[in-house]
């Protein structure tokens, strides 16, 4: 832990610092794996999963019975919790669906924009040492919102060969059409070029380690389109005297047992709070499990005092965090001042893992400073829009001389016939 | 021309083919430049213009007198069909700001979105014989409806080392902040990491040819984001009898003048129509001046009978063209059953050349099959989304047990602690 008072804006940059990626690194291997998936298919995805999760993956597909049979093996409570958590996001999410509105130009003719789904769409959920269904449901809600007529989940198998059952059983619960049992660069690969068990599909969604996160970047290659790049998750937390030290503290906590590169920081513009919650936090990481990643994350903690409000306020917009919280006295009058961020918090019962699960907003956000142009996956991430035109002989007669002349000045001459051969000649019919 | 009767659905993918691309042929030059870039910054950027385009630079940012001077140098008949059209384009895009909904859950807490505007974007211009003005316009207007606070441009200079006074212009009349006289993949390194002159933006927007393609994908890797991959332009037309040939051969070929890779499609469920189209593009061809790409490009296109609509309606999905014409009679009772376009013109006063230039829809669409899943440009693409959550006591007491449940079941303590702990005491102060 760092605490920083008041530092220069010129050292801003510095202290904010976010820990390097190379973007080039895993660049070879991603080249390959997709290269060997458009030679030999499947037979690659069984190859990588032996030789990177040393599984021997027998049937790719998640067969039928063990999706069934997950509803027996997960604990009803945990099942309760998914079905609230799930209410929240469903309603969350259904107000982002818009509906479309028309230009209507009254010298004859009308614009307007339709929605449609993305009809194939691949969910990546990582693995590791717990289920993480919550992205399951932050995935999976938005695209059945959304209208998507085929969504796949990808997973990588446990050293069983098996998928969690909580994964299988809330996939199943939120739509999910197909599972694979496959993880890392090589699902990732497969999503995008298709192989004879796993279909190609138009977009690929979900968090994933670094190796997973160079393959979505390096798969957009060959047609398809990805949600957003990904980095380490980050919480920036701005306080004022009005904020409890011991709830700060468990947020930086929350934040520093996601991996050991995790970015956790608070911004205050009170000296007394910065040191209490540096206490805080020592006393509580000691309640931790031994095993804990924040063991290893609180050295990236960083505790900075600036001078007030307004220039903590800067500061969270120079970062552009994926998490703010905003835990001051008077949050309702700095949220407009908020510029770049994934997901806000406000006030002292807002914590970061109420947005992770169940309060019904997205917890799939831009990191790495991305919050300045990507917004965090939302129902829109699902679906396109199509701009439709109908324009009657009155209204190209209207609009006739303008795209003329404009053709004319670009020097696309068959641009301007399309139209001048409308006009020219009386009505047809 | 090609004209291909009742061809089997196997067959479909193999007619459909676009132009193959390879995507790792320019990375090592895009490589190459954008490290020189890191290095050297401006230096780069007047080698490469020297290099590329045969013009000493002196000046990279273009000199505010000659951007006032570009007034008296357009004609003034094109100044008003640009104002026209900037009417048009400006009501369209103005329905696209959407108000925030909020999601108020009676038990205690609420959460909504907000729309911030991307604060600094890049627009890229490309150069050629023509000035682009129109571009200007799709890409500008957005830009502003959306409230870019900097709107850069990039465009290559020509031969005499200046901007063509129309794009110049229209700059200005759209709110552009700064101009810049560079292009290619100089000019998108620039925009994606920065230099002297150019100052870093979040996001790069604009067509291109495919060195411009190729660097846009390329400068992901320096936390930029990008509208969306480029290909070369297309137009697929269905029609049925109560289309006009000699319309439908006009439309094709403002289609086939934009280069040479240009790909135009007909699809039809009458023989008829197919024999009369070709004749008609055959006639109208002789009428093109000269030097027109739609010589070339004539023999991509492409005339496909099919037997029935619903049938040509498939083969659209198949293709998911960027620029769609229903020219068909009931073309209402059609939109619905499109899935994948980018702009869909319906009837038969509805030419490509008023949606690229003046009835109001944007002309920046995704080629390539990438209407699949993204969207043409519109204001959403200048904006980006942040949620908020406000969770008062009662609230979290509310989402407690449900979040410390799931919080537990993905092993993440510190997750369910940052809840217990506020849940804990009594409500301070």
């Amino acid at each position: 832990m760092n605490t920083i008072l008041y530092p220069s804006r010129e050292k801003w940059a510095e202290i904010l610092q976010r820990p390097a990626v190379n973007p080039f690194e895993l660049e070879e291997t991603c080249k390959t794996i997709c290269e060997e998936i458009i030679k030999h298919g499947d037979d690659i995805l069984r190859k990588y999963t032996w030789y990177f999760d040393r599984v021997k993956l027998d049937d790719i597909e998640e067969p039928e019975e063990e999706i069934q049979e997950s509803a027996s093996l997960v604990d009803p409570d945990l099942q309760q919790a998914i079905r609230n958590a799930k209410k929240n996001i469903e309603a969350f999410h259904r107000l982002q669906l818009s509906a479309p509105k028309t230009y209507v130009n009254e010298n004859g003719f009308r614009c307007w924009q339709e929605e449609r789904p993305i009809e194939k769409v691949g969910l990546y959920i990582p693995g590791g040492n717990a289920p993480l269904f919550s992205t399951v449901l932050m995935l999976c809600i938005p695209a059945n919102i959304a209208g998507c007529k085929e969504i796949f989940l990808c997973t990588p198998p446990g050293k069983d060969g098996k998928i969690n059952p909580a994964i299988l059983w809330t996939a199943r619960l939120c739509g999910v059409t197909r599972i694979f049992k496959v993880g890392g660069i090589q699902a990732i690969g497969a999503l995008a070029i298709g192989t004879e068990t796993i279909p190609k599909v138009d977009k690929i969604f979900g968090p994933g380690n670094h190796f997973v996160t160079a393959a979505k970047q390096w798969v957009t290659r060959y047609r398809t389109a990805i949600d957003m790049p990904a980095g380490p998750s980050e919480i920036m937390i701005v306080s004022d005297d009005s904020a409890t030290p011991a709830y700060i503290a468990a947020d930086l906590l929350s934040q520093a047992e996601h991996g050991p590169d995790s970015q956790a920081i608070l911004v205050t513009n009170r000296e007394d709070i910065a040191i209490r919650v540096k206490q805080e936090t020592e006393r509580q990481l000691g309640e931790l499990p031994q095993g804990s990643m924040a063991f290893k994350a609180q050295e990236h903690i960083r505790l900075i005092v600036l001078n007030d409000l307004e220039e903590c306020i800067e500061m969270v917009n120079q970062y552009a965090p994926e998490h703010l919280i905003l835990n001051i006295r008077d949050y309702l009058s700095f949220t407009k001042k908020v510029q770049h961020a994934g997901s806000v918090f406000l006030g002292n019962y807002s914590p970061e893992s109420a947005g992770d699960y169940a309060s019904g907003t997205n917890h799939t956000l831009p990191t790495n400073g991305y919050a300045r142009s990507y917004s965090g996956i939302t129902v829109d991430a699902f679906r396109k829009k199509i701009s439709f035109q109908e324009i009657f002989r009155e209204g190209l007669s209207y609009l006739g001389n303008t795209i003329e002349t404009m053709a004319a000045n670009e020097l696309l001459e068959a641009h301007r016939k399309a139209v001048s051969i409308r006009l020219k000649e009386e009505p047809l019919k």
